[in-house]
C-alpha cells in the first residue's frame, strides 16, 4: 500500500506539530501540501519538513485529487466549513477542537460525515496521554468497579492576555472543553447536568472582559456518577494536569510529569521537579499518538478513536456551564440540545 | 500550679480517647470523674485509667466543686444542655461535634459561653492533624499567596448500616461536617454559599432511608475563593483523607498516611501501603493534640483554638447543603442564619 | 496475673524512654525502682513517672526480691556485669547495646543466660521500626524469593564531638553496629566476611582522633547474599535511615519518615518534608514495641525477639570492620571468633 | 553550512538507534552510508531511513571523501582499529563502548586522536539521561557541597544466556562499565582503588562459565569520596537504574522512570508502574542527545562531551574489579595503568 497523502490547512503551532508527527513518526503517511492564509507560514512549514507543495488557499488541498486526508488546523470559526468541504470532496478529516461554537453547525458536520462515510476525528489529544489513558484503561477494565466520582484538575501556568480571554469564547469553551471531554472519556458516560462556579481571581481585567479565570464545575453523569473539574488560568508551579477516577473497588489517579525524577535533599527540604511547563512539553507524545491512530483508522478502515459525538458534547457542556454561571443554577444538558 | 481536674461525660469510644490523652500525655491535668448513663461503661473507663470516681449521672460532675473542666462526649442531642449546665456551674467545656442540630440551640450555647466567660472548645480534631495542619500553616503564612481554590477529599473505608445512616441526620451533618470545618480552616474564611450534589451509589438502602452516600459540594468563600468537597461512605482502599490549597503563589497538598513507607517491587508492579484504616488509626495523635491545647488554653487563660463559631458554621453549612440537595439549587448561607 | 515489676538501671535518656513506655503503654508492667550513680537523675525519673523507689546503687535492684526484670541502661562498660548479676539473682534482663566491647565478656553473658534460664533481650530497637520491620517481613515471607542483595543507608544529622568520637570505640561499634544487626535481621543470615572503607570527610578532628566519619562496608552472608552499608556522621537534610532487600522475585525498600506528607508546589519546585530529625523522633515507637515484646516474652515464657546471638554478632562484625580498615583487606568473621 | 555527512559502521540495534536520531532529530546531519559485514542488515537500515549508500565493507566509508564523521557501531573487537583508520582518513569518530579490552589498544586510539586532531567521542549515553544528568548537575553546581558518597544501583531485567556471559568479557566490563563511567561522572573525579564482590546467584551456569551475575564494588575516588555500585543480571520488576550523590550540604538521587505516573489504590494496596523495561525504552532519549552533542561538537569545533579518557578509565576500572575479585583484595588503579 502506498503512503497516505495528507494536506494540512493552517501552518500555525498545531499544524507544525502534526507535520512533525507525520514526517518523523508515521512512515505510512506523508504531508503532500500545506496551506495558510499567511503564505509565508505555509512556506516555512513546507521547508522545515520537506513538504512538496504549499499555498495560501485551502481549496488547493480540497481540489487535489491525490490528497487522501485533511488536517484542519486553521482558526476555530473555519473548522466546520473546511471539514465539510473536505469530506464532500471525498477526503478523510482530522479536525481540531472545538469543531465550532454553534451546536447546529457541529450537527451539520456530523451529518456530512455520515452521508459521505468519511472518517472524521476530533483533536482531543489528551485522551492519548500516557497518564490519563492509563487511568481510563483501569476504569474501563472494570478493576475499579462501578465509577462513582471523577475529579479533574487542570491549571495553566500563565494566564492569556485579557484581549485573548475576551475573544476566546470564555474559559469554559476555550480551556475547560478539554476537561469536559476527559470527564466523559474517563466516566465512559455522557453528562446530564452541570453546575458552574466561576470568578476572576488571577487577573481582574479578565473579569472586566466578561470572562472568568478560576472555575469549578460539577457534573452529573448518565451512569449515576458525580464529577468535578477545577480550572485556573495561572499556576505558579507550572502546568497542573491530574485526573482521578474513584469506583466501588478502588481508585486510579495520576500525577504530573516532571523533567526528571530527581529529589534533592538539603537543609531546606526535599525538592522535586515542577510539572513540565505547558501543553507542548507535557502533551507532545499524545499529539503523535492521536495522529498515528487517525492514519491507522483510515488505512484499516476502522473507527476513529475520537468521533464527532465527542466534538459535539464537549461544546454542549461548555455552553451549559456558561448558562449555569450566568443564571446561577444547575443546567440540564437537555436545555442545550 | 496543681493539676487541672477534668470530668468526662460519656464513656464511649471518644471519651476513652480523651481519657487516654490526659492520663498518659498531659501531666498538667488528670481525670477526676467519669459518668455514663450506662454505669458499667463509666466504671470500665475509670478502672482502665485509674480515675477515682465514676457515676451514671453527669450532674455529679457538674456539682463537684473540685472539677475544673468538663469533656462532653455524650450523644449529640445532649451536647448543648450539658455544656450549658457545666458553664453555668463555672466549668470550662470541651464539647464534641456537632454541638447540636438546631442553630438556635448552638447560639444559646454561644451566649452562655460569652456570659459566663468560660472556655468552650469544639472537638474538630482534624485541625490538629500533622498533615492538614501543615497545609493550613502554609496557607496562613502567605507563602501560597491569595487562596483561590480549596479541595478536600474525605472517604470512609466502610459504609454505616442503613439504620445508622437514617438516624444520623444524614451525610452532610454526620460526615461532611468535618470537611466543612476543614474548608473554612484552610481558607481562613467563612463560606457564603453552597451547592450540593448527592446520590446513593454505595448502598441503595441508604438512599431508600432518605440519605446519600456519595456527595460533592461546592463552596464559595467570603474571601472570593472557591472550594469543593467530595465524600464517599466506602473506599475499597481505606480511609482517604486529603486536602489541597491552591493560591496565587503555589499549592500545598497532603497525601494519606500509611502504616509504613515501604514499596515492594515485583513483576506485578510497585506496591505501597494503603491509607491507615479509619479515624482512630489515622487521627489518634490529633485527639491528643486538641486536648493538650484545650488544657493549655485554660491554664494560660488563652483563647481556645476551635471556638463556638466553628461549631456553629459547620452545622449551618451542613443545613445549607441539605437544603441545596433538596431544592436542587445553590443556597446562600444567609438563608440559613 | 499481677503486674510485672521492672527495675531500671541508668536514668539517662534511654532509661527515661523505657520508663515512659512501661508507664503509659504497657499496663502489664510497672517500674518499681530506678537507680543511677547520679542519684538526682534517678530521683527525677522516679518523680516524672511515679516510680516508688530510687537509689544510687543498682544492687538495690538486684537485691530486691520483688523485682522481676532489670533494664540495663547504664554506660556500656557496665552492661555485661550488671546483666550477669541480675540474671544470677533470678531476674530477666533487657540489656542495651552494645553488650560489651569484649567478645569474651559477651560470651560470658550468654553462658550465664543459658545457665540461669533467664530471658535476655538486647536493645536493637530498629528491628521493631514500622518501616524496617515491614521490609524484613516481606523478605522472610518468601515473596522476594532468595535474598541476593542487602543495602542499608544510615546517616546521622550531626556529627558527635571529636572527644566523643575518640572515646566511643569508633564509628563501626558506636554507629554501624545498628546496621550490622539490621543487615543480618534483613538477610535472615549471619555474615561471614566484611570489607571496610572509612575516611574522615565531615570533621578532620575525628580523623585526627583515630576514627572515621564516613564509611562503606560490604558484607558476604552465609546464605550467599551480598550486602553493603554506608554511614555518615552528618547529613544536612536530617537522619537518613533506609533499607533495601533485593531478591530473586523482587525488592522491598523503605523511605524516610517526615513530619507530614505535605508537598508544597511553588515556582521554586515541589518541596516535601525532610526526614525526622534524629533517633528519638524517628524511632520512638520502636522503643515502646521492643519493651512490649520483652514483657510479653517474660509473661508468656516465650523466646525473646532479639537474643544474645545478635548482641554478639553485631560486635564481632564491628571488630572485623575495624580490622579490615586497619589492615586494608577483607576480613573473615572466623578471624574474630 | 551544509549538512554534516555521517557514515555508520554496523547496522545492528545501536546503529539503527543512531540512524534514527540523525534522520529524525538532527537536521544538521544526514546518514550518507551504512556498512555491515552482513550486507542485508546494511541494506535494511538504508531502506528504513532513506540512506543513499550501503555496503558490506567499512572501508567504503573510510575511503569516501564526502563523509565527515564515522559512527563505530560494529562488534567490540573492531572498535579500535576502525576508529584509528577513520581518524587517519581525516574523519571524526563516535565510538561505542568499550573502546577495546586492551589498555594498550585504547591508548593507541587516544594517541591517533591527539595526532590527527579529530573529534573522538565515546558512547556513554547514560551521561545524557534526563535523570542522571540532573543529579550530576546538582553535584557539579556545588549545591551539594563536597561530594562524599556515590551510590549506583544498576540491575538488568533479564540475564543473558550463559554463552553470552562467557564471551562478553564478564559482568564488570560488559555491564558495570557503564556504572564505572557514571560514578566518575557523578563524582567529578577519577577512582584510585576498587574492591569487588561478585557471585553467581541468578543462573549457576553463569558462574560455571567463570562469570558473576550479582556484584558489589566499592570505589575510592581521588577527591576523597567513597562509592559503591551494585549490579544484578536479573530484577524481577524491570530495569533498575538509580544513582545517588551525597555531599556535605545534601543529597541528590533519582528514581526509575515508569510508563505513567498512575497509582491504583484498591483493597490490595497502592500500585504504581514498574520501571521501564530495558535500555532501549529507558535510555532512548539519551542516545539522541549524545548524538546531537557529537554533531554539535564537530560543527562548532568544540570539545566532545565524553572523550577517550572516559573510554580508557572505565575499562581500567573493569580490569581492576576483575583482578580484585580474582585476588580477593582491594586493587589500586596504579596496578593496572
Amino acid at each position: 500500500m502506498s503512503k497516505l497523502r495528507v494536506g494540512i490547512v493552517g501552518a500555525g503551532r498545531i499544524g507544525n506539530v502534526h507535520a512533525e508527527s507525520i514526517t518523523y513518526h508515521i512512515p505510512e503517511a506523508e504531508v503532500a501540501m500545506v496551506t495558510d492564509v499567511m503564505e509565508a507560514s505555509a512556506k516555512k512549514l513546507a521547508e522545515r519538513f520537506g513538504v512538496p507543495k504549499h499555498s495560501a488557499d485551502y481549496m488547493d488541498i480540497i481540489n487535489d485529487p491525490d490528497i487522501d486526508a485533511v488536517l484542519v488546523c486553521s482558526p476555530t470559526p473555519t473548522h466546520a466549513d473546511i471539514s465539510i468541504a473536505a469530506m464532500k470532496a471525498g477526503k478523510h478529516v482530522f479536525c481540531e477542537k472545538p469543531v465550532h461554537t454553534s451546536i447546529e453547525k457541529i450537527q451539520e458536520v456530523a451529518k456530512v460525515a455520515e452521508e459521505t462515510g468519511r472518517k472524521l476525528q476530533i483533536g482531543f489529544n489528551r485522551r492519548f496521554d500516557h497518564n490519563h489513558k492509563a487511568v481510563q484503561r483501569m476504569a474501563a477494565s472494570g478493576k475499579l468497579g462501578n465509577v462513582e466520582i471523577i475529579k479533574i484538575t487542570s491549571r495553566d501556568p500563565e494566564p492569556p492576555s485579557p484581549e485573548y480571554a475576551a475573544s476566546s469564547g470564555g474559559l469554559y469553551i476555550d480551556m475547560m472543553i478539554h476537561d469536559f471531554d476527559m470527564a466523559m472519556f474517563l466516566a465512559g458516560s455522557d453528562v446530564t447536568e452541570v453546575y458552574a462556579l466561576g470568578t476572576s481571581l488571577v487577573d481582574k481585567r479578565i473579569g472586566e472582559a466578561g470572562d472568568v479565570d478560576t472555575a469549578i464545575v460539577t457534573l452529573t453523569f448518565e451512569n449515576g456518577a458525580l464529577g468535578v473539574i477545577d480550572n485556573s488560568r495561572r499556576a505558579a508551579y507550572g502546568y497542573d494536569q491530574r485526573v482521578e477516577v474513584f469506583g466501588s473497588l478502588g481508585m486510579a489517579a495520576d500525577e504530573n510529569d516532571g523533567d526528571s525524577t530527581v529529589k534533592v535533599s538539603t537543609a531546606d527540604g526535599v525538592v522535586g521537579e515542577k510539572p513540565q511547563f505547558f501543553f507542548l512539553e507535557r502533551y507532545m507524545a499524545s499529539f503523535t499518538e492521536e495522529m498515528k491512530q487517525f492514519i491507522r483508522a483510515i488505512r484499516e478502515d476502522a473507527e476513529v478513536p475520537v468521533g464527532i459525538h465527542a466534538g459535539l458534547m464537549s461544546v454542549v457542556l461548555a455552553k451549559a456551564a456558561k448558562k449555569s454561571l450566568d443564571e446561577h443554577r444547575p443546567v440540564k444538558i437537555s436545555e442545550i440540545i
